[in-house]
């Protein structure tokens, strides 16, 4: 089965149809997102999550809420844009992809003032799909230059959920197995579940069984177990950001893992979009990280998995010294130790630092 | 408040209390068991569990089940415990402590051939006492030499729970810790959640909670982020079997946990029963780890967090190398590196090694 296509347009054109992660593993369900109400309440509830995703479904939502208002006249239709994607950007403030993306939208907008209702939604649509093709193809590059580095018959360990799920294409750590999938080659992927939120077991194992690859969840401690037992062969993982210095930001359980790979031998190989490579950081050391609820931690599916008022250590993140990194593989390129991303530039377009 | 006992005779002498480990921690329930009936569903469900634990349940609950038939001679009395023993012993067949607390209390009853029934019991009684009494002996004296190696103020990371609950003294990873505290040393402890059973979050930061232990949990793969934030000053973990070479087979995630406390620097201590080393086992790589199933993995409390059909990697234990272990704390003393217990023996009195 080809690769899940987590946000694309309806064919109607209409809506922005997105695979509903809230309900996964146990159920697929597609839903088109027509309102802004729509649009908010489902990156709002993670129904779509995942940095670009999230940005994606920003863009193409915006267009198809304006769509229903085929009465507007272009000056109302403009400024009805502008109030929706200031209440799009809102709903996720810390997640930088659905900001950027509605600025990039408001560019295209002030770019094309003069143009009539229905040309002005036009170039809005033209800008969102733009959005989306291009995250594809960064997708793809990424999972091109990464298949390079997997054997035939490689065993991949993977953290988290950086694959199709969380982008507008095949993913950013997972895009490498699934372009070795593509060319024939054997390829087989262990899972961490990924404690507290489960992103791999619930997200992970569901996209890469959907697309008839082979794996296997683990629970994030046996990690190094399944290593001595000889069974891993690269570890792909992805990035929320990554320093000057090759230091990299990454959901937490991150630099265990790399600590793990490191020990027994392992190449271990980061997978981001360029626009990821972050020059204004210069290491790991300076980058603030997220704590959040405790809840995560002591109750899934509202059942209590430890005792009322007990303290929790839940970072969002960690951070992975360079040193760890065998490599890092972006659109651009594949990166080797050491590190200096010290003169990076995005261009304007380009995606921010994916943060999920 | 005192340390929880997690197994001890009713006040009446009549029944084997116990704290009901199914219903933490959301509950406290503590149960007497009475009948045979009692006493095997206890052990079987996991009522009381770990492998101290339920070896003395299993003696104390021969015991309490025997006194209810006052009516019988000495011979019947005898013939019933035989058949009791063996099935008690039956209930988990792999964990060791069971059986070997049965050949115990049935050595005793051989060696007072001749007494009355009433007699005969309170031998029962004597033998049933002196395992619990050696258990709590042998946590105690791990606790006070354990204790020696934490500083005043020590922030203490643990893995699955090797405390109070599972013992019938106060632990062997968590008896330096309680230890330290009566000793008005401030002392805090991180308890890893522990996946896939949890024992870390729902038995662990429940005992040490309710002791009145500052104590904070995290998944487990957050060690090495709180490692790297300067957080722990020491790990202390149980053993389920030791090595003559000193590898240490024990619940899955500590190898993973030694791994990362090496590379920070942060020394590795295990604590467990002189009867954990195992003179017989060369090296680690001879230990045979159990698979477990795989919904402990893909599902909880019936709710399924992973799709349905995949594969599942679920060792209950890992082996840890004897080069990442700092000291191995027993209660014959604290072993440092490099490990040689091929001459080790036990006495046929001293328990058999754990297992969970």
């Amino acid at each position: 089965m080809p690769v899940i296509q987590a946000v694309r347009w309806a064919p109607a054109g209409d809506a922005v149809r997105i695979v509903d992660q809230t309900c996964l593993p146990a159920h697929y369900v597609e839903r088109d997102l027509r309102s802004l109400d729509d649009v908010c309440e489902a990156i709002a509830t993670l129904r779509v999550r995942g940095a670009p995703a999230i940005g994606i479904a920003g863009a193409m939502g915006l267009v198809a809420s304006l769509a229903r208002h085929s009465t507007l006249g272009a000056a109302e239709l403009a400024a009805l844009a502008r109030a929706s994607a200031e209440r799009i950007a809102a709903v996720r403030p810390t997640a930088v992809n659905l900001p950027w993306a509605m600025r990039r939208m408001l560019r295209r907008l002030d770019a094309v003032r003069g143009a009539d209702a229905a040309a002005l939604l036009d170039e809005l649509r033209a800008e969102a799909t733009a959005i989306l093709d291009e995250d594809r193809v960064m997708c793809r590059r990424i999972g091109e230059l990464g298949a390079e580095l997997l054997a035939d018959g490689a065993r991949v360990l993977t953290h988290c959920n950086a694959g199709a799920l969380a982008t507008g294409g095949i993913g950013t750590a997972l895009a490498p197995v699934y372009v070795a999938a593509e060319r024939g080659m054997a390829v087989e992927v262990f899972a961490d579940e990924t404690r507290p939120l489960l992103q791999g077991s619930r997200l992970t194992a569901w996209e890469l069984q959907r697309a008839g690859i082979p794996v296997t969840v683990l629970t994030d401690g046996m990690a190094a177990s399944l290593m001595a037992a000889g069974r891993v062969d690269v570890v792909l993982v992805g990035a929320d950001r990554i320093a000057a210095n090759g230091d990299v930001a990454n959901k937490v359980g991150t630099s265990m893992l790399a600590i793990a790979a490191r020990h027994h031998g392992v190449p271990f190989y980061v997978a981001a979009p360029s626009s990821t490579l972050d020059a204004a950081t210069p290491t790991g050391a300076t980058i603030r990280i997220e704590q959040r609820g405790a809840d995560e931690v002591t109750a899934l599916h509202g059942v209590r998995t430890a005792p009322h008022g007990v303290a929790v250590y839940n970072p969002a993140f960690d951070v992975t010294p360079a040193g760890l990194v065998t490599g890092i593989v972006t659109d651009r390129g594949v990166f080797r130790a050491p590190f200096d991303f010290s003169h990076h530039r995005s261009g304007d377009d380009a995606p921010p630092r994916p943060s999920r």
